[in-house]
């Protein structure tokens, strides 16, 4: 299929490389952009062109930030005593919805995958063993409970635990919310080896 | 949530602005793109400034185009003699797609809708009509067969038939590979009201 335009055409073929995103999809957000207002279309390409030029990642943590550093590990209201490990940076936004967390982050960058021959080089894991000095008390492993986040935490594991710094994995259970009838094998075993009293 | 960073958080905000794209999907999106080269992004924030920019919509038939008249008006191989009026310029595409139409098309912009206050001057109604001097022998009413759809399709009829041109509804029956049992009984009437002899 060939559109009358060639613009049209190399932008459904940019759009349709988003994640989520197919071919379908990138032909309807084409058509509801050729309806809007250029202002409109213009400001959606300029603040993608901005990601480029503004987003820097923290020399700390490697979370998105537009300084040097960014906010949490710049804050002075945050822990500095506990460091929560992600994999990537999207994941601490996760946390700080909740709320409940006001420590500080370490963005690892992604997981181990011999598959995808990511290895522990390729991870900023050297960058989480140089911050772990004598103020850190606690490291918390947050990375998925995927097969590949388990590995990841089990490497960590095998470093961290010889610093003699406090070393946890969240909790993984049964989402609040969920049904008990239709939760997997694994995350039930998990919940019953991780349940507490009340 | 604040993102750390202002970038961010208004390419979120542009994204999430798009049709079937929520908040948690511009996210994914934006840090999607934040793992990708600075090359790849301005690809993709240039390909939307272009449609801006390079993108107007056919003197004749309102469909997208790169000059004063699209593809489909300007080709000689095409039929002049039958034009197929669409709701929107991707309605086109979906014809095109299926290899078997040869005339030209009609893009209406929208449909009608009393209650969104869309009424026939909102739509490429007239243009429609100064097409239709002698050389047209068929109008195929292509609109969706919702309720604007239909209601538009009887009031294009209310207006070309006393033309004496021929006047066509596209058929609405059971969609192929799909299952009877499933039909809706408003398709299914329409599918009975337009059996043809095999």
């Amino acid at each position: 299929m060939h559109y009358s335009s060639s613009a049209v055409e190399r932008a459904v073929m940019e759009l349709s490389k988003l994640p989520g995103v197919g071919r379908k999809s990138a032909q309807r957000m084409v058509f509801y952009l050729l309806k809007q207002s250029p202002q409109a279309v213009n400001d959606l390409s300029t603040s993608l062109s901005d990601l480029v030029q503004k987003v820097k990642f923290c020399s700390i943590c490697n979370n998105i930030a537009e300084e040097e550093t960014c906010e949490i590990c710049r804050s002075e209201k945050r822990d500095r005593s506990i460091i929560c490990v992600v994999e990537e940076a999207n994941d601490i936004w996760a946390f700080e919805r909740t709320g409940d967390y006001r420590g500080l982050y370490h963005v690892l960058g992604g997981v181990l995958s011999p598959l995808d021959g990511i290895g522990p080089d390729d991870l900023h894991v050297k960058e989480l063993l140089q911050r772990l000095d004598d103020s850190v008390h606690e490291v918390i492993v947050a990375t998925n409970p995927s097969t590949e986040g388990e590995a990841t935490a089990l490497y960590l594991a095998k470093l961290i635990k010889p610093l003699a710094i406090k070393l946890t994995r969240i909790a993984r259970g049964i989402p609040v919310g969920a049904d008990l009838e239709h939760a997997d094998e694994m995350t039930l075993s998990r919940a019953l080896e991780g349940r507490a009293e009340i």
